[in-house]
């Protein structure tokens, strides 16, 4: 089976790819190709090493890029690739450009082919906001408040009416906020939900923006890995009309978040914590929601984290 | 005031231009110039010979026909032009293009220009689908099952992102089933909805596809012009963060609809009704939503009608 992931040489698409070469399998079927999309080169030597992968370099907005290396074998497909929150906030054109033009691309090129393959793109909480109940549920509306979310929230409506047209087997994965996230921050609103914790365990400092009863609706990356293959392996007919999940999460408030670092690393980590409220941060992060119901994602084989230590102790183990 | 009527030729923006001349004002300006831009030119003497008319004919996808009549001087846009539901379901490109593509270029060219024009955009009963409450709520997930009905939900979702970010003063109206319809039959699913009224009433016959028991949410076409307009003159401030309103309708059965032509016209008229079912159209049509909640839209100031035989009658009136 060859697989692509766009966005493959970024964190999560690293070590989705990682864990399907150790799997092996997919879907039933030995994975023989992986083709890892991305504008950089991955880091990780051992995937590079590894003789099924294949690292591609492209622009994933340009049609021609996805032709090269999306073909009639190409079974499966993890859209991974995207501009972050607070980069699609502040340029706009650029969001547009690969949320949604990139997304858009992917499927025609999909359809074109003609195959129906397999495809898995990842949304967020950011497709929601407004006046939302404490726990969003499966059929609350989408409001989003932000271009990230906007373009999110537009790429999964034409993912499921290209499913429904049968021209790609399609999903939609909603992702928590992933934490806790290895490596630098970055342009996310949410960028902070790892740094308050990693920067601290590594000795740094690090700022948190938002108040400390801000909840968050949290997943650890190797839940969120486990999830994209178990969301990827699911049969087309359970998914019903609507093949998009809510993946299960934590709702943790950050006092809770730091609480936990408290109890893992104790309470010098958490004096390297600087509170300095950002108004922009706030805004679109106070505009998701901390909760949503996780029943149809339980239903279908998705599982969440129990805690938010564990998740920490997962973190420190795997640095 | 100079406004443009995108789709102007089509029933919806003829019937809109003659009572926006008629008024002579909107939202208390003086309306000093009204284009009409469209595929073909308005059949209607009257409006072409108004001086303050100006029908033009070019593609609305293409950006360059949109900067040609859309400008510094135009403060409102109304954009009606569509590809209807069974035409975007049967030409899949074409509806794209126009309902999506055509939607954002008009953002985009109110962007460009720089002056935060008023743009109405018109939505449908078609964004909602699946399963659904039987009043949908505002906060109800859409949920197309169509293509048109994602086209439009995208759209919504654009004109929405544009408006927080203050490229436009936007506000999406969400119609019912526009009836009765004058004219002829056109290729949207909901083409009976006029058709299994007007036909009888000229002495032909006309086909109904769907079963008696259907539930359809109607707006007449004098109410669905004053919601337009009313739309349009709502102050931003009141809109709050989601600047899509459900327009009141009527929930009524194809047998109520068909009683109240009884009714109004009499046996001689049902007797004109073939009933045939067609597949198709019951998929579509049956994914709409019977009713909405409409106390958002009443205490914006809109309003639907009072009875499906008085439709009728200003039909009757009208034609």
């Amino acid at each position: 089976m060859k697989i692509l992931i766009t966005g493959g040489a970024g964190f999560l698409g690293q070590r989705l790819a990682r864990r399907l070469l150790e799997r092996g399998m997919l879907d039933g079927k030995p994975v023989t190709e992986l083709v890892l999309l991305d504008i950089a080169r991955p880091h990780d030597e051992r995937l590079l090493n590894d003789p099924r992968v294949r690292a591609e370099t492209g622009d994933i907005s340009d049609p021609a890029v996805l032709r090269r290396h999306l073909d009639t074998d190409t079974e499966a497909v993890f859209h991974l690739a995207a501009i972050v929150s607070g980069q699609a906030e502040a340029d706009f054109d650029l969001g547009m450009k690969i949320n949604l033009d990139a997304s858009r691309a992917l499927l025609e090129v999909c359809r074109a082919a003609g195959h129906r393959p397999r495809v898995v793109f990842t949304s967020s909480v950011a497709v929601y906001g407004g006046a939302l109940p404490d726990i969003v549920q499966d059929d609350t509306a989408l409001n989003p408040q932000s271009s990230y979310g906007t373009q999110k929230a537009i790429a999964e409506l034409l993912l499921c009416d290209y499913a429904r047209r049968g021209f790609v087997d399609g999903r939609v994965l909603r992702l928590p906020t992933i934490s806790v996230r290895p490596g630098q921050p970055n342009a996310a609103a949410s960028s902070f939900a790892s740094g308050i914790i990693r920067e601290p365990l590594n000795g740094e400092r690090s700022v948190c923006p938002v108040s400390g009863d801000t909840r968050l609706w949290l997943l650890s990356p190797k839940r969120a890995v486990e999830a994209l293959i178990a969301g990827c392996e699911i049969e087309r007919g359970k998914l019903g009309d609507r093949p998009v999940i809510n993946l299960p999460g934590l709702s943790v408030s950050v006092d809770e978040m730091i609480a936990a670092l408290r109890e893992v690393a104790g309470e010098d980590a958490v004096a390297r914590i600087d509170f300095q409220r950002d108004e922009r941060i706030e805004k679109i992060v106070g505009s998701w929601p901390g909760a949503w119901d996780t029943a149809r994602a339980e239903a279908l084989g998705l599982e969440g984290d129990a805690a938010f230590a564990d998740i920490i102790r997962a973190h420190l183990a795997d640095s």
